[in-house]
């Protein structure tokens, strides 16, 4: 399959008769495909059950004629105000108790089912009209789910369908007093409609309690997407898609995925650099026109997991934005790099959000590919060179990785709930191993926790995965992979309690975790080879073959076989030093890359890219800044 | 005209046993003007349309009989207790929706009817029975509007009357849709009457609704103040003042001041330091003692522009405060810098609050003339000097200043509505240029926006001014003058939408702004010729002439003939060498200075102030610390 | 009396079919007390009036047939499910006007008159029950008083005790209105209902306002401890206790600890260390495994004046904590330091919190003596260890130390009204003086703002002691001890008004504070001796002799006779040379120690601790790290 670009177009914020020149610049540039309609509710429905369809008829036939593939978006991620009016309590409500107003946008709850009802109507709607439409070829449901903080919800709507959530989980109340443990501060509840979300309390609820809110939220997204998908699915054969926004963990990505065809995400690498990666604040300054080096490939491997192997960036940054705490411009180059990346990790398509920058609202400082005044952006000369690149080269062929990490959003939810330590997060834990089989030249796959089979990988590594369900343990045991568990791995059973016999219990493995303790950023604990452990440690016991110790001669990674149990959070170069050796032991060659410069290797061709702004020299070769060197492999 | 120095007095807090004493005293330090009563309603009308005028007929008699020339507050930034019985929706409301409350001060919402008519009623009182007092020489408006975010209100009675000021500004809601650009994310309004306030939205509002809520918080201010000016000056023609406070622009000063007669400002160079000024930690902690050394001057100059060239200090800070975060003593000699600062700069009158520290409520540990048992406080000896200093030197002559910058509260609210990176503010990047033009030894003046004439100035700046009316354009474009524009000049047209042709569309100056970005503070972008651009940065491109390069050769500064647009942000290197070569070329004389040695030229003298606490020589000259030094021009 | 050993038991939680088994090995680990019901309302009445006595019965049953005494606690603290839906009103309500809701504990507001109605009804039967068992050898009313800044509740209830507590102390409206000083911004109120409570005002409510509302909560909290008293008295007379948490200063323990026989605190040394004790980050790494080597004896020596000499650790740490920031393990040794070290402080007993390791709820990750899955934690160890000592030791004999510090829960609420400096408070002078003390070798004993009698006392400290009532300034006058006063000693009047004379007014020292001032961080002031003032001066005048000078000349300290007022908060360098002349002139002998090594002295013996990380050699001994030396003394 052919790769492709495309853009993301809102023909309702310009006049009529600019769309067909759009179009046809759209086509010139070399793209393929055009999202539209995601926010576009109140042209499409101006009055309540008043619709205006022409000027989106007109739009497609448009962009069609031109001979541009049509993405629809479904509206629902913007209300008009009118629904308001018909729907005040509507609106989501933050964790101070305050509902979260119209005049912007996502100002909706999952939980309230009147506006499901309006959701319907208008994605039947739209799907009857345009299931047909032979230029519509991919369609999105709403827009980032979860987005500024959107997932969770303390309205009155969002406490009455939770109590009714856990009324179907746990079937009595007297099993949820059970399993929650409330007898601990006489927190047992005389019946489910005595449950109170967990905000506001005097110190901390009860983890049980706020997991099992955790998770209800997210199955509430999963089922409100599921509702667009069914209206959708019965009109047309298109594939489905939803477009995830970039470290937004508070859904399970996966149960939304296993409704649709296509997983998108929204790749921003400079707007994420400070409030999402974690980085320190030198490595944001180093990479502060380039992005983080290993962020966006952590989404490209993921969504490729969400999306069962079909996936695209959906909305990629071609310029400065607008939202982040600094908003500089990318390093030339930059644009066609990230591109590349994701085509390299195997990307159908890259669309740039968006085609020309609104001079108007929310996102007027916004870069675009056409400037507000229609002129070509100065990105435009880079997306001239990756057009043609397109067609010169070999298309990506995609080929399994040598190593997998098993990536679980519940075991992220169980760590917000959870942290034990301020700031650490199971996001960032995956981030830094990921970081680690990057630094030593691997390409990686994403697997998701209900991952059985892992035939054919040489290392699997399932970090800070708090429930490790037991058929997880068994496949895992039995799956001649080496497997690196840990740290925190296996440390709750499925009601965030602790289980007994101690964590991690993996078969065959004679390790316990006897102590666990959370460390201050200054006191890193010396490791007897080298580096530290950082953030969280595991104190371990057992009778397994201690393979990484402490300065003091602590156990801090266990072994038998191909099983080893690692107890502590590794830092870079000690993080270098493991996973070094478990490759070793698994057969897996490694190659030490110098900071910024990562590979990612497809069936036919090694890709080298280079995030820093200076030109890198290694093994060989040479890599300019922002540079992409493809090579053919054997 | 003799300058003057004053007080503030508060008789009901004190025996009236006391007050001739004190005022006998006042007199005796050398004090002409005692400012009264701007908190005593309750003492006025302690219950609701009961009066009691007694004690303030003795208070005005008693100072008047001394000597004294009254300075007489309305009351109304101090409602009584009973207002809130009488109107318990009277209170601001908070970002968050909270009122509030009664039990400290400026406890309204400007947008409340009722309260205005209340409010009408008092000041109706006091103009008729004050009004024909010899003894009472100029009044006073309310007490420092906005002080303690108090501009913004978003109480019910706000929104009503946004929705009103909305309607008439833009006569149908189609208007407001197409000029707010609500199709954007289906923000369209089906009428007035469902605009909400910008607070509490799931992401940012849009800019022009928050801008637009903004201009008419200001509006509701400067109506608040109209509505007593025409009270009090169908009473009297003693001239009255308005005590704005220190880097409060939230408001239109300037329309205010087009209501009054005098512009007075709140001047506590040390209560300044920490929150307003912007300066780094290690500025913070030289000038300590001190206050910055261009933050007071900046505001001198300002409020002489918005005084019409009438100006007062209406409270100075005599000691220690109690309300910064930290309370140092002054460096001594500094109450006598910041005196003749003020005098300099062409203040009629500088009056210090207060007469005696009150030993009780919240300003108990702010320092008075007096100590709390009534012994002189240490600044009297310095009050002495001054005093004696007025006596015998001559009079400031005013002059026009070389330089001039423009100053405008509405791009100050669409910088707060859009900063575009962390903590910029346009008041912080016009107090960059104003320290740029201090540090090489200018005197400045400040202009508002409804300048139109700029006959006498060899240079004026318009920094950050966002929205750039067209025959201001024109009036600089014809003044002859050196102009220097931008940074951001022009970037926006008079509803927060980005201009086509792009910015900044000067006449005959052929730059456009094709990009913009914001820096990290870690992240400066090194210029050609030294310094940096820091914090923001237009792009540039065009025919005009490059004046100011990056180390990269990209334009920073373009210019034609007279006219120069400046791109970039400049750090205090930059600035001076920036700033020297537009003096150069404006044939305007410059002098380099060192940090916190200031001039200020009157008519008829120059003035060397120094801020640090060593003593410094420069040019000839031996400065103590805390010193100041004046000579005669020729 | 030989001291003793217990832990915190929750039977509740448990099968009762280990219990038993349980207490054979409490009683085989060598403890002699359990302390149980604290938590367990919702077991003792499961629905409102439905009681269930026999597990409760059964437990205690079964402990003390092991061997053990009970410690029975009253389980106010959590009040059931059930309780809400009676009384929806019963919740506290936070700053910003949110009532704190159920799902964690301490879900109640002091001022709500019918939960106090129920706390009596379950406490008055818990007494007629349990009063009789010999098995229940002590009483614990409710549970940490206070925790999770619970003292404060904005509710209505609140808000109508306060009203009442105002007439009462007041009498009349306009007294409180001529004490407050609400003439200031005509806060006049006509009436007492009038009075809101101090919070989401303007600007800083009055600080008379603010202190009153802070008294009037901690006597909210006195009378709802003396409820529960009467009642248990009525019915046993097995010792009451409380057991106050550490760093909560919001109520007065001293006013609650006249009606108890015990004071007990919880003490958690890691807990403690990054939010309530104040050091900087250097010193909270060094000492991030053993807690702040002054905290933990502060409190000791703080409750042992509680509790009038009779005092307990009720809640030892054992091992890591799961509700700081950073929770790391202790250094092996330190949980047997933290042991003798409250024992050389005097405490009968002491207590770890708790036995097993909960594997729900809140505190799952909170360490025990037990495992969650029962086996042995490592802590055993320690504890086997302080059992053999116990028993084979010579009995701490208790003796008053040479040196007294005054302290004043009114104190630490006037300065939390107003710090004047950010982050300064009253508890961090304290402990500063007292860490002076305790560098130089010195036993500490802490005294009450009541206290008239120090005789024996060789030098008694009376820092940052706001009102310094005139017979307390008799009987220091007449102590005969050296007395150290100050900074801000005698600063304020009854009722937050500033005194006339000015402070401090002490008889027989003519000193004045003349004004004050607050300093940043990074200006310290230094003194012609060495080291330097920070954060807070006083500026004295006066004719008394100037004992310490600032390196200006100023004066520091000032003295006559044995009464030295001390105008600065000192540093350590300073702090040691200012505090070891004092014992030279009192006759007090001072032994310089290494930063972590500490003294205590009892009646026989001399105690070293090392609170480092390392072993420290010092005046000929070396101790280990985390070690104790016990010395036999003259």
């Amino acid at each position: 399959m052919k790769r492709t670009l495309g853009t993301c177009y809102y023909p309702e914020q310009w006049p009529s008769d600019i769309w067909a020149e759009d179009a046809r610049r759209m086509v010139a540039a070399g793209l393929t495909w055009v999202r539209i309609g995601e926010f576009s509710w109140a042209k499409l429905e101006p009055e309540p059950e008043k619709y205006d369809w022409a000027w989106l008829d007109r739009a497609i036939q448009t962009l069609g004629d031109a001979g541009l593939k049509v993405v629809l978006g479904t509206p629902t991620a913007t209300p008009p105000r009118w629904m308001l009016t018909r729907h005040p309590d509507m609106l989501a409500v933050d964790r101070d108790g305050r509902p979260r107003k119209f005049g912007s946008r996502r100002h909706y709850c999952f939980s309230h089912e009147p506006y499901k009802v309006e959701c319907a109507k208008i994605v039947g709607l739209m799907a009857e009209r345009y299931g047909p439409n032979p230029h519509v070829a991919a369609w999105q449901t709403d827009n980032e789910y979860g987005c500024h903080d959107t997932t969770i919800s303390y309205s009155d709507a969002a406490r009455v369908a939770f109590q009714g959530w856990l009324a179907k989980r746990y079937g009595s109340i007297d099993q949820l007093n059970a399993d929650w443990g409330n007898t601990f501060w006489s927190m047992d509840y005389p019946s489910f409609d005595d449950v109170d979300l967990p905000n506001l309390t005097v110190t901390e609820p009860n983890p049980a309690h706020s997991l099992a809110f955790r998770r209800f939220s997210s199955d509430q997204v999963v089922a409100f997407n599921r509702l667009q998908v069914d209206l959708i699915r019965a009109q047309t054969d298109a594939p489905i898609a939803h477009n995830y926004m970039g470290r937004i963990t508070d859904f399970d990505h996966f149960a939304v995925g296993d409704d649709l065809e296509i997983a998108c995400w929204d790749s921003y690498p400079l707007g994420f650099l400070e409030d999402r990666v974690g980085a320190d604040a030198a490595r944001q300054r180093a990479f502060a026109r380039q992005g983080d080096p290993d962020f966006q490939a952590l989404h490209h491997d993921l969504y490729r997991a969400v999306g069962k192997g079909r996936w695209w960036v959906m909305e990629q940054q071609p310029g400065p934005v607008n939202w982040a705490p600094y908003n500089p411009a990318p390093l030339p180059g930059m644009v066609r790099l990230w591109s590349w990346e994701a085509f390299a990790h195997g990307a159908e398509a890259v669309c740039y959000f968006r085609w020309r920058q609104a001079p108007v609202a929310q996102e007027q400082m916004h870069a675009g590919l056409l400037r507000p005044d229609s002129v070509d952006a100065g990105v435009m000369g880079e997306l001239a060179q990756i057009t043609a690149e397109l067609a010169d080269a070999p298309d990506v062929v995609p080929v399994q990785a040598p190593v997998a990490i098993v990536f679980d959003y519940d075991a992220d939810f169980a760590w917000a709930v959870q942290p034990h330590g301020a700031g650490l997060s199971y996001f960032g834990l995956v981030l830094d191993m990921y970081r680690g089989l990057r630094a030593l030249g691997l390409s990686v796959d994403i697997l998701p926790a209900t991952a059985r089979d892992f035939a054919g990988y040489g290392l699997v590594l399932v970090p800070g995965m708090m429930m490790l369900a037991d058929d997880l343990k068994s496949a895992l045991n039995d799956s001649g992979a080496q497997v690196i568990y840990g740290p925190r791995t296996g440390a709750r059973n499925a009601e965030m309690g602790i289980p007994n016999p101690l964590p991690p219990a993996i078969p065959n493995l004679d390790v316990t975790v006897t102590e666990v303790e959370s460390l201050r950023p200054d006191m890193p604990i010396p490791l007897a080879s080298g580096g530290n452990i950082v953030n969280y440690r595991d104190v371990l016991a057992g009778a397994a073959q201690s393979v990484l110790q402490t300065a003091n001669g602590e156990s801090v990674a266990m072994r038998d076989g191909l099983h080893t149990y690692l107890g502590g959070w590794l830092d870079p170069v000690a993080m270098a030093d493991f996973l070094r050796a478990a490759c070793v032991q698994a057969g897996i060659t490694t190659i030490d890359l110098p900071d910024g410069v990562r590979i990612r290797d497809t069936g036919n061709e090694r890709f080298w890219f280079n995030y820093n702004s200076d030109a890198v020299t290694c093994h060989g070769r040479t890599i300019a800044a922002a540079g992409v060197l493809r090579e053919t492999r054997a």
